[in-house]
């Protein structure tokens, strides 16, 4: 691929009010924590869309109005996930490394962007008795077709990397043997800020990944621990099956999730998620609401 | 919904060579079956497209030239699933009933139409090791987006239903907790002949269900065998979940699927499944292949 961005935020422009994507001017700045602040965010602009392989960034200077998720639910189609895929966290859930990766779906309907709130379901309150919970994951973005890809050339078909939060809600998640209805609710896929170019990340077998709740640190690992590499992944779950464009694979949580810590911790109204990865994926964070409570 | 169209096939036609929606002139005839005779199969042209709420049949008559899957991929998008809704399916799996549906997901890119090869890929060969299987499945087509819908209005949200096959890798689908990856290759979710409106259906509950394999009957049963009814079905699905227009749900599938019989049976390189619902949703005919096998 001959596109030359590092870094892409897709967002609405102070200058345009129309939908950009771009690459933060800062090389270095969290673009997740920086949204939050009162300095405006600048980046220049990205001719193209993001899966267009012959993406530029152009001189052309724009002003962040409105952070996006950094590809729409139409750009993305289906998101792929990995279970038990984290040595600490097998080992936390009390439950044997996998032999071969545990592959279930999100549905990309459940995806959101940073800032919007994740929404705990009535379906899935009391929260004491639901657990609602989160997950940081890192997530695959997938550039070209891959199909029966060689581990050697995996990465060829990878984009980018994104900060990843695969939201689940236990109590629906082991109700039945499939994991599909407890992690499938609207506004429960939380990704962004941004993608970071496979380019620029010649290991992502290295990458802090943390997550706090309220300012307090749950999740504190390193994908060092995944137990199927990102190269393993794409490889493997490209056998016999057409890995799309656009199409996200998040490839399992670390140790600290909610339902396996003592006391239980559970999501509720008013909380705030931020996921952090390393490599410059940056801070993706969301507040938590509860259907039918009062506004926040 | 004011479209007035019974039943629906999408198709190249003979006159113009371009792809058309239509209603078989025919009102009884078994579409397909139809398409594998040397008579002709008319169609009176539909107006706008399968999920437009106005569509309408015109008079104008076309010839079809080949028949497609009555929804392209991107009309569909996501692909959900039941898993052990038929009470003598779970008897046969040795499986409890289940309190609550199981769902799971195939991805929208694993669809294919009627005549369209099944492909056992190299990943699920030797057959005899990895026991491909048939699952003749109701499913039903999503019309208008359906969010936290009551049973009393479910059926108001189903646009129709067609007979699709929910094909198996048993070996890959046992191998993690997670039937993810054994359910998702390419060209393993044939769906069609044709969509049959909901207006038409008046009961979902008493429509047969069989598969033949060369012509040897292997499933003979009765969506009235569903744990969860279509209206249950969608009603639950929805609780905190937008399922979106043309999204399919496949309902789960009868006794006799290949894997529990004894013999065991699989599908294998030169075989013919037949998937056959009632209620004029007709035959879904597909030739199985397997990978680097020599074309039949």
């Amino acid at each position: 691929m001959s596109a030359n961005w590092q870094r892409l935020i897709r967002f609405v422009a102070v200058e345009t009010s129309r939908i950009h994507i771009g690459q933060p001017v800062d090389p270095k700045i969290d673009v997740g924590l920086a949204v939050l602040s009162s300095k405006p965010l600048k980046a220049y602009e990205i001719s193209g869309s993001a899966l267009d392989p012959d993406a530029k960034v152009t001189s052309t200077v724009l002003t962040v109005k409105h952070l996006l998720d950094p590809l729409s639910k139409d750009q993305v189609k289906l998101v792929r996930c990995l279970g038990l895929n984290y040595r600490d966290h097998a080992a936390e859930a009390k439950l044997p490394l996998p032999e071969t990766p545990v592959l279930f779906y999100k549905p990309a309907s459940s995806l959101i962007g940073p800032n919007v709130p994740i929404v705990i379901p009535r379906v899935a309150q009391p929260v004491a008795e639901h657990v609602p919970d989160y997950e940081a994951e890192l997530t695959i973005v997938i550039g070209k077709p891959a199909k029966d890809v060689s581990e050697a050339n995996a990465l060829d078909y990878v984009l980018g990397y994104v900060s990843g939060n695969d939201m689940s809600f236990r109590k629906h998640q082991m109700a039945t043997s499939q994991w599909g209805f407890g992690k499938g609710f609207d506004n429960s896929t939380p990704f962004g800020p941004c993608i970071v170019s496979s380019r620029v990340i010649s290991d992502p077998q290295n990458l802090a990944i943390t997550t706090e709740v309220n300012g307090q640190l749950l999740q504190n690992g390193t994908t060092a621990e995944q137990v199927f590499s990102v190269r393993k992944t794409v490889a493997f779950l490209s056998q016999g099956t057409t890995l799309e464009p656009g199409s996200l694979i998040m490839t399992g949580t670390p140790k600290g999730v909610g339902f396996a810590r003592k006391p239980q911790v559970y999501l509720k109204h008013g909380d705030e998620v931020r996921v952090f990865i390393g490599g410059g994926l940056g801070t993706l964070v969301n507040p938590v609401i509860e259907e039918s409570k009062p506004k926040l």
